[in-house]
């Protein structure tokens, strides 16, 4: 799909088998193209489907948006992307803090790192500063935490730098390994966490990927007066709509807790409950009044990016005021809280620093300990054990390498039926039986059990209703995978209905190119079509569409419903008759 | 496909969750269906493909062929079958003994298992006899290992019972569990080994089936001098084939030993070497040596069912002459002898003595350790190391759960980018880089990486050659399936190019039919199609089909060729534009 328009972004491609990199200029007709979609591209086109994620073949693939260039609020994420060790499909996963913005300022729209170190103990650092770009040898900070790493790397390089790291999980290999990009105040903590792409990176021998802050890159606006309207427009939506303005700053992501747990969705005691009894707990209202009270480094409220107007984040402070960790999330909170029935926010911050310091998915590792414990090993609420089976984790014991490839193999070795999984990626803290539309996405988006392809939770429709989704969630999937594009975070899509013309607006301001908002709609199919044939040639097929076999059989409580979707349903989902044009 | 004749025989069908036991009639259209074929039809009709092969949805069936009932040299064999926990798709496993036997007498074809108790820990005999057929409690005997068992078995219903039967690796579900037949001697020592059908038993909560001597049921021959007419003949060419009277009986599936490391073909030291230069003290040769120098129960070669005429089998006796194991098969010599550069045959015997009594398949259980060996963990050609890993495995340790998964998910936790594998299982005794046709056979058979589904390792054309192969496997895969069937040994496919006509003879003088030879292609083509439907359904696509990566890329010694056939003739193998009619 060739678009017009735009100005010259490059490509930087790092071959660790010959330690040699290369600037490529982007390919005109991929201008508009960043994050997600064009790690679709870049995939498709480069790695084969079926090869091995953490083998030669595999591809890592960082990149920003057509928008990193300006100071958008709510855009300029990073996305990372490869084939999944997690899946086995192809996949991309995104997160704010400053790595975006810094690549775009080096000029970069997206790295590609290809082949591996003959040597398997090799290790480097990949800096990226306007006047030198290098692999740097990184034996000193091997199986490092990120939290130290980051510090060091500060240090050596200056804190204004952008860097996306891995901890021991990564360098260890494993499918629940998520890649940490750090923030605007250099925390390690905004996690393209899902799929296992930590171990992708750790295969390629980078420990980390370090941009200075010396990028002089500057896009050329090509028609200021339409950009600059369409912004201000932008800028009034999101602080007039309830959800930015008020309901994200004022308790971030966990102030749906409560309301999710009335609901009887909040996945608890290894979803095996929809309600959690201490929902009160760790509730938003709860997390903000403890934040207030310790008089911690943030306000409640807290912006992961530079120039963000929403600020969903917070800076969790521990009993003396010091920071643990930024952010606590609503998935957190529900994957290392309600789900392993531990309700007390210390002991979560501490398990999110775990996650964060080792490298690891907070989601699939809390999943994975959930399912750990409802097996035995452990007693729900015991946060000293769920600590120390993530400290196994991090030390890489042989309990920790099981349980660090995720809820779907740790099932396989100690025979559980209840891995909640799909694709081999574990459910996210929307429950499925009780959230139809959840499910409708969970087991149809490409990217595995993912909830950020379409999260339904917050809409007004019968959420138990499981014949009313399916439209409903592909047109949102679509809608996400053209934000996923241009590295918008998806909260700007409760910011109101005006939001998707005005990016576009701000586009054809920037690129001089005038296309009308059935663009992102063009762009979006095009990005899931292009997953779909890459997961179809890596051998997944309509049977890897749907649920667990225990989330169709077994009742979840309070309204013991199962996951009831005729499965024919998501077998036609993404044909093609669905969509008018 | 309906077929006319036959006689009355019935399919037991036993609901493990009601403890309801029916007899059914085997419906008249597939009266000459049995073992793999009859599998196939009934998993096809009441298993859900997707479902979890350790679920309540999944289904055990044992069957034996349309020629059990008569006796035929290598006929009577018994199949295992069910959606496999290591491939994910649907496997059969066939083997000899007297159970094929025993279950015709009792007018039985094939028994379905189904659904699970609902505790857990219930453990089951399943006693068929004349009078009384009952599931029986069988917590005495849990987590015994099956030379115990048997023994045990054979005091209560008396020695001439015929008994299918777990070990602990079933009983703790592990996918390298195999189900292990009585042999006429009552070692528990034939084994469906493959594709972890043990565990499927194990989820069923059977530890045994025992089919007691009594059974008297007749099967009525509609011309009876057609019959024996054919017989005679087919006798004749068994007796005048140089394989099947003087190779097999005189060396046993060993003897090829030699030959196959000098053509480089044996995988040796995990994969790495196809010559292994001990060959000589593992092969057929030494074999015979040492069972006739020792005075063994056995002469050097044996029969492992009643009437066969082949006799490859053998008791290998330890060094007082007592009898360790019946038999020390070729896959098993290089399994847990080339493969872990392992040359003391007493020290094979007893790695083969622990996997039956474990109730492990012996190949994959070899290409384990082969896998772990070759990451460091311990030292090539360490017999006491390897045995001390099988019984980690039987035993059940952490690291024993691990291995008793199978190389795939062994590599996985242990990151190695060299399992040997194809749909998740183990390839065996037969190097596809060194034997094309093996290499066509393991990727495309919907078995996963079973060699006993077309052995090309012994035809005499060019090994090397990539392009000639495709069509002979094709056909002696078709072939082989009918075999399968019919519950005929594959060894008398070696037996000269009269044996299919005077197979389908026997049948038409049994069944009073009036088939011609091409009989056998047509239910080959049917078993093969159904089989691949069942996968296609179960999500395994051309993906599967095809060679590890590192066997692309691995040049292997001492012809340092790699898995070189196009991936586009695996996609297109089964297309069914190949077959004339």
């Amino acid at each position: 799909m060739p678009f017009a328009g735009g100005d010259t972004v490059d490509i930087l491609r790092v071959n660790m088998k010959e330690k040699r990199i290369v600037r490529e200029e982007l390919p005109q007709g991929l201008i508009l193209y960043g994050n997600r979609g064009l790690i679709g591209k870049i995939l498709s086109k480069e790695v084969p489907a079926t090869c091995e994620p953490l083998g030669r073949h595999n591809k890592l693939v960082l990149a920003n948006g057509p928008l990193a260039s300006v100071s958008i609020s709510s855009s300029g994420r990073v996305s990372a992307g490869a084939k999944s060790p997690l899946t086995g499909g192809i996949k991309e996963a995104n997160s704010g803090g400053i790595v975006g913005f810094r690549l775009a300022r080096q000029g970069i729209r997206a790295l590609i790192i290809e082949e591996k170190p003959e040597n398997k103990d090799d290790v480097f650092i990949l800096r990226i500063s306007k006047d030198a770009t290098e692999l740097v040898d990184a034996k000193e900070y091997k199986m490092m935490g990120t939290h130290e790493l980051v510090q060091r790397l500060f240090e050596r390089y200056g804190e204004k730098c952008g860097i996306s790291c891995i901890g021991p999980a990564g360098e260890m290999l494993m499918a629940s390994a998520g890649i940490a990009n750090t923030d605007r105040d250099g925390n390690p903590s905004r996690f393209s966490g899902r799929g296992g792409l930590g171990a992708v990176m750790g295969s390629k021998g980078i420990k980390a990927i370090v941009i200075e802050n010396d990028g002089n890159h500057k896009l050329e606006i090509k028609n200021r007066e339409r950009y600059r309207a369409a912004l201000k427009d932008y800028i009034n939506e999101i602080r007039n709509a309830p959800q930015t303005s008020v309901g994200y700053p004022l308790y971030g992501t966990a102030g749906i807790i409560p309301t999710i747990s009335v609901m009887g969705a909040l996945p608890s005691y290894a979803f095996r409950k929809g309600s959690f009894e201490k929902a009160d707990e760790i509730s938003g209202e709860r997390l903000r009044e403890l934040i207030l009270e310790r008089g911690g480094e943030g306000t409640p409220t807290h912006a992961c990016m530079p120039g963000c107007l929403v600020r969903s984040s917070n800076i969790f402070p521990d009993k003396t005021g010091k920071k643990v960790v930024a952010s606590l999330e609503y998935e957190t909170l529900c994957l290392c809280g309600s789900n392993l029935g531990i309700s007390n926010l210390d002991d979560i911050a501490e398990l999110n620093y775990l996650c964060n310091d080792y490298g690891l998915d907070s989601i699939e590792t809390g999943a994975t300990i959930g399912l750990y414990m409802d097996l035995g090993f452990a007693d729900f609420g015991n946060a000293e054990a769920a600590k120390n089976l993530v400290k196994e984790i991090g030390k890489g014991t042989l309990l920790g390498k099981v349980l660090g490839e995720g809820s779907a193999i740790t099932a396989r070795i100690f025979k559980s039926l209840r891995a909640p999984v799909v694709k081999g990626q574990s459910i996210a803290a929307h429950e499925p039986r009780a959230l139809k539309g959840m499910s409708v996405t969970y087991a149809t988006t490409p990217m595995g059990a993912d909830h950020t392809t379409a999260v339904t939770t917050r809409v007004q429709k019968n959420q138990l209703d499981p014949n009313i989704w399916m439209e409903y969630s592909r047109d949102l999937q679509v809608k996400i995978a053209a934000f996923d594009t241009l590295g918008l975070c998806m909260f700007i899509t409760t910011a109101g209905p005006k939001i998707p013309g005005l990016v576009v607006e701000m586009l054809n301001g920037i690129y001089g190119t005038d296309y009308t908002t059935d663009f992102l709609e063009i762009i979006g199919k095009d990005v899931i079509y292009t997953e779909k044939e890459f997961n179809t040639k890596a051998g997944i097929s309509a049977a890897d569409d749907r649920m667990p076999e225990f989330m169709r059989e077994e009742p979840f409580p309070p309204h013991n419903t199962v996951a009831d979707i005729p499965q024919e349903h998501y077998d036609k989902f993404w044909d093609r008759s669905f969509w008018k044009q």
